[in-house]
């Protein structure tokens, strides 16, 4: 089969690799039918973080099951499934209390994980999925074609999205701020929406961006950075603050926004890997300023999601931008990282 | 009358000082009854904070309403009155969302307030009663003297201990560790048990207050520190980790100690003054370690607290381990300084 290889910085390549087969009785291969390019696969292509030798790439998927091995119980050849960013067994303390992103067995894709072997990276025509009962989640039947840019969200930025706002206690008529106009800044202020937030003030200084914002539930934009951008946060909410502040960014400067603009006894659902110095914990402490998420677990959004996507109550596939072939997959991470696109699909012909 | 001033580090005495008046219309004046010496006195006291001048101190008290101002409504002459160790209006939006300790009027007990005047430490005969209708919440009668301990660990250490166990969400049936065995620790241990927890593990090694934490619901004590102290608490909990953390002494050590032995997606509540090098958010966001607390908002929690203490529910006083007349105030400190005693209760004659 084909799939992509990140051979050095800026260097991606479709290439001829060996076909994925059951190896565990856990297993099954499935042929992909979507995936994408993340803001996190930008990293090691930009060179962030170091890439040593050429490495298969790609974490989200869907795509239709082609086999199955003999302990597989939860989905069948034929069917129609969505991966999660992480796999796992879904049946460990931490997966059944909802933290899936810290299974005892969790691995990810494009990598040699806890079973000794490689799980295939997603941007492929097939992948080999470990643990697959614990790790897919079907559809009742084959969806239609264009439910799968939102299914295929589902894999990570609207998972993730839905994290930080779930972590960051969202309330029916509350009042959040967002921090952050990726697709996952984006997908947070459909979660946001979708919960009942009353006010949804997204800070977005990109156009279009701040046009989709809008159309998914953000009640107010604000363009400004920095201490311009807190301080119109704060008149806007008449000096309080916001009850909830969703950071999707992860940057130093973005933390300090979400703190500076959450009121006391507010949470910041953050999402965004941090790369930033630390928090504020001496403001966190004085006005009791609370942090709360991580990794998602996307697994445990899983099915109500789906559900919501499938009755079209939520559509965060809008978040898809641009479409290629997987052989343009260069073009594709080119595309993002000159910003010229928000998010990327690719489908294998 | 006399009060407690700090003279420099290490130099307490019991001083005459101007007697205090109403001042403004929303003043009142208490009698105390009984007041304390915090763990937080010891700071400036051991000199960790700058002494520049002799300073009113204490912020802990119970007393009887003196004279009220003409525009205070909820509390009158005679009245029997426990303050919280911060004062405000418990009318502005912070205040109304349960975090007094950011009220947009706070200030603090022995020294001058957002209103200009003294508002007199705590260690003293009588006190002036900034925006009494915010500050204080009386008992419907005189308490016996036998309540007046476990009343006055209202003004702080239960109060925050219960805010420690709030803010990490502690649930009936849960499993809660508890960081520090201090007064506010030993507190802790009392609310998770209040609060339903199964399974309370005290991280102590102070034989007394192992004891006490043991009679206050600690199901578990356990003595060592460190990776060892961790290694147990994981024993213990089937390598899980606890649901929620109390972090009650606020070192670095100690918050590192919290987030070791919290499971995925469990918080750690602190209300111990951070004086560590920041928080692991690498740590924290790969495992979903939440973290949540600040300055405890006593003013929230005074009339809950105070009809289980009426009840019999729950006796904090207990922490009190020796009593002392308000003229050896300086022994006090130094019993408590010497950790030979847990916390010395007050009483002008």
């Amino acid at each position: 089969m084909r799939a992509t290889l990140l051979n050095e910085t800026r260097s991606i390549s479709l290439e001829e690799v060996a076909d994925p087969t059951l190896i565990l009785s856990t297993d099954a291969v499935v042929k992909v039918t979507a995936s994408c390019v993340c803001g996190s696969d930008l990293w090691p292509y930009r060179g962030i973080n170091e890439v040593t030798e050429p490495t298969r790439i790609g974490h989200e998927f869907v795509g239709v099951v082609e086999e199955v091995g003999s302990d597989v119980r939860t989905v069948a050849a034929g069917d129609f499934v969505i991966a999660p960013f992480t796999y796992g067994d879904n049946t460990c303390p931490h997966c059944r209390a909802g933290f899936n992103s810290a299974c005892v067995q969790l691995g990810g894709w494009g990598s040699v994980g806890p079973d000794g072997h490689l799980a295939d990276g997603a941007q492929a025509e097939y992948v080999r999925v470990p643990l697959a009962d614990g790790t897919l989640v079907s559809t009742p039947e084959p969806p239609q074609a264009s439910m799968i840019p939102s299914l295929l969200t589902l894999s990570d930025v609207m998972g993730t999205g839905w994290h930080a706002a779930r972590m960051a206690r969202v309330q029916r008529g509350g009042t959040v701020v967002v921090v952050g106009d990726g697709a996952v800044g984006l997908c947070a202020v459909l979660a946001a929406a979708r919960m009942g937030a009353e006010r949804i003030i997204a800070m977005s200084r990109h156009e279009p961006r701040q046009a989709l914002a809008s159309q998914f539930g953000a009640t107010d934009i604000v363009a400004e950075r920095g201490e311009e951008g807190v301080a119109i946060v704060h008149d806007k909410t008449g000096g309080v603050g916001a009850d909830a502040v969703l950071e999707c960014v992860g940057t130093g400067q973005s933390m300090q926004t979400a703190f500076d603009v959450l009121r006391p006894g507010g949470t910041v659902g953050y999402v965004g890997v941090p790369h930033g110095d630390g928090l504020p914990i001496g403001q966190m402490f004085g006005r009791n300023l609370n942090i709360a998420g991580g990794v998602a677990p996307a697994r445990a959004y899983l099915e109500e999601l789906r559900d919501l996507v499938l009755a079209g109550e939520i559509d965060p596939g809008r978040v898809f931008d641009a479409t290629l072939p997987l052989e343009d997959v260069a073009e594709a991470y080119a595309a993002m990282d000159e910003r010229r696109a928000i998010k990327v699909m690719l489908q294998p012909r």
